[in-house]
């Protein structure tokens, strides 16, 4: 059996996964890849800390000169996170002649075109199945499986704990604070939630699926993105009298050469399958021309299941033979069309607090008219207080004729507030 | 562009699709293959017979000698179904050094290792992505993706015919005749029904996942079967009341180097998203050892969805290069150890017509205890007439010891006729 020398940058939790899985399937790895795989060095940032695996003390290095001058180390795996210093780490290895694996969405999402380019030119491979959705094959999928379609849509739930968060809230009738808690008790959410709750880690994520599956580049910045922060128990309730779940999703859709990108919560149907994707689990709808509907449900985090996916990366880069690995760059070079998201059609859930006036209902209705926003259901809730919630759900329509909308409503003097706006996806 | 040709074999259903998806899909499929494919023959029965696509006439031809003697002929691609003459035209192909895509379960399922030992002789590839499940990566999913994990086991609902079957018997309440009667008419079931209704096409499907899964061969015929013509709308109703839903599945499980494979129907719990897979769609459960639970579900049929992989795969032939396709045999070549089936162990539903008189009902349920069967619950239907239906739900036990019982239950004087032994699953 052939040897083989690879370097892990980081050993948190998925480096943990990653070493793990090298140890407990070692004959299977071994069979599969046709290589004897040796991680000779681990990079961290601190050589004292207990790890949760045991890694020799020789392996081990706080330097990363150690792993990119030696050049029997034919793979570099980076799992630190961040853009900097692991974008810069991943293309010294690349100019070195080392293939790469990396989980790091972030870095793909940010500078991907410039990973991809560099991976061409200098002849090595640049893997990163575990960066969208840890264990579920999805980027394999995109590119290898369903290569003979047009992707027409993606819809996602690819942030686990935002799902967990969620699935509390519509479950056990949690708050937002109170399931945040949980999740970060059981390890699901970090101390600092931002990237997760806000959105930014389905943006990085739908932004690298969009590259591959419409074949271009896109700055994720111009991606359409907000939280669950503003996610209310009272919406989730109004969501279920509905008949409705409330998910954040990460859609992109492909018309015309325009790509459609976004990220929100949003009310799918209860019946719809992505409803029942609870708890930290992540799915992907995806809509071929020729496939049709397809769905991947899975692990989207963890250490093994997203070590499931690194360590296929690097068996695909050893079982072609590690010198037969140049591939056409995935994140095409030239820049995707994105839409307008005041150009982007949806039903919209809009929760109001208004005085409980006769005519208030009638005089919102009658702005919505006005901006050509047709409704579908309009509902007084409560009865009798100085303020009453008025919930309105609309036909299809334009985003700008809701924001103009909105803005109407937000300074009719019956209107206390405008509390809520959540799309609805008859998905 | 460079240009390649190949030649399809039969332009049915699926080879319809794949010609279609040529066609639309022209300039993306050069793109990621790299080449720019021209179908040079397709070889059919009858060059006479009405197609749904515009074949020209010099394309189509009725010897295989056209096809195997033209060298400029890279890649077949055999859509004709069944093992004779398919498997031999593969073998010939493979023989000239043709690479070979195919979407024929049965005889990959029959003779997989002998095509798979040739492919890997010749040096070319024997693809066979559309082979289980149409268009979903099932067969990427297990070789490539979850390359690095151990497969712990599959379920699969990997029949689209039974699978709508059962899903208008469960939903809009019809008899199976009824059901499968409204399937052929919109051209779900074939107008020989037998192999899907019984369970062959099921057999063959895990068989071949089986193979890849554990790394070994098996003897389809040695993998349990049942087919879901004795599924009675009562059982359906039954089923309903103690909270599941009647699926035909496929399972493979691995456990101490021993494999367990069966096909029957079996109660699953409604709210595992296995039991809302509805209508054609088929979907796969796998647990791997890194990966944890992952599913995939999308369209199992169909010209289009058949099609996608079938193209996928011929891209994934060409744009590697045409000469650098040597790959390790999947159908490993050390037989499979099946387990008996009379050692699995499952939950069971029984249903027993027997003559209302005191003691029957514990008479009953002593034949079971005295055959280590412990039971979860007993219910008699229906009262007063003379003969009454009895349901029995065991915990988990092993097959031999129902089987004992089963015979016994048949002897006794009381007992009219054991109506239905249904697995239950509680997946
Ligand atoms: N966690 C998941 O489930 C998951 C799923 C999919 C993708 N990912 C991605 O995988 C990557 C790793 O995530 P993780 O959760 O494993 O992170 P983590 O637990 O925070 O581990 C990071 C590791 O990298 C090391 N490191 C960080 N910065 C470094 C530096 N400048 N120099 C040297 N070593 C450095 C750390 O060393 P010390 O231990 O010494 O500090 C630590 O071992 C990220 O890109 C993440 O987005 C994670
Ligand atoms: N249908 C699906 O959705 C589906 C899904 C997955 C896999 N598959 C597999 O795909 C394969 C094709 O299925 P299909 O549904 O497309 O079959 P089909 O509609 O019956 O088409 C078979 C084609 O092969 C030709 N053919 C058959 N025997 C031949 C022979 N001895 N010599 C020359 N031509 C011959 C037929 O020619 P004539 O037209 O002249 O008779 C016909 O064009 C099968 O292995 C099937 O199991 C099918």
């Amino acid at each position: 059996m052939q040897r083989v020398k690879i370097a892990i940058l980081g050993i948190g939790n998925v480096g943990t996964g990653v070493w793990k899985i090298l140890t407990m399937n070692k004959e299977q790895v071994s069979a599969r890849s046709g290589y004897d795989i040796e991680v000779a060095k681990v990079l961290v940032r601190d050589k004292k800390k207990k790890r949760n695996v045991e890694v020799p003390e020789e392996v081990l290095t706080d330097s990363f000169d150690d792993i990119i001058n030696d050049d029997s180390i034919k793979i570099v795996v980076e799992l630190m996170g961040g853009v900097d210093p692991a974008k810069n780490y991943m293309l010294k290895a690349i100019k070195s002649g080392k293939h790469v694996v990396t989980a790091n969405k972030f870095a793909l999402a940010t500078c991907g075109k410039e990973l991809a380019e560099a991976a061409e030119e200098f002849g090595v491979k640049l893997n990163y199945e575990a960066s969208v959705a840890g264990g579920i094959p999805i980027i394999h999928g995109i590119t290898e499986s369903l290569t003979a379609n047009k992707i027409l849509n993606i819809v996602g739930i690819i942030n686990g704990t935002t799902n967990y968060i969620l699935t509390k809230m519509t479950l056990n009738g949690m708050e937002f604070e109170d399931a945040l808690k949980e999740a970060q008790q059981k390890g699901y959410a970090e101390a600092d939630p931002t990237s997760d709750v806000e959105g930014y880690d389905a943006m990085y994520k739908i932004g690298i699926l969009s590259s591959l599956s419409f074949g271009g580049y896109i700055d994720v910045d111009s991606i359409y993105r907000e939280g669950i922060t503003s996610i209310n128990s009272i919406d989730i309730e109004y969501a279920k009298e509905f008949g409705y779940v409330i998910k954040l999703l990460a859609i992109a859709k492909q018309n015309d050469g325009l790509v459609e990108l976004r990220v929100h919560p949003a009310m799918i149907p209860a019946t719809h399958p992505l409803a029942n994707v609870n708890d930290s689990f992540n799915a992907i709808f995806i809509k071929g021309n020729a496939v049709g509907d397809l769905m991947l449900y899975g692990r989207g985090a963890g250490d093994l299941p997203t070590g499931s996916a690194v360590v296929g990366d690097i068996i695909a880069i050893l079982k072609n033979g590690l010198d037969k690995n140049v591939e056409r760059n995935t994140f095409a070079s030239c820049p995707l069309r994105i839409k307008d998201m005041e150009d982007t059609r949806c039903e919209y859930y809009i929760r109001v607090t208004a005085s409980d006036t006769p005519g208030t209902l009638g005089a919102i209705s009658n702005v919505f008219g006005g901006n050509g926003v047709s409704l579908a259901s309009v509902i007084q809730k409560g009865k009798g207080d100085v303020n009453v919630p008025l919930v309105f759900v609309t036909h299809e329509t334009l985003e700008k004729n809701i924001n103009k909308s909105i803005k109407e409503i937000k300074a009719m003097e019956s209107v206390v507030s405008v509390d809520n706006l959540i799309r609805v996806e008859n998905i």
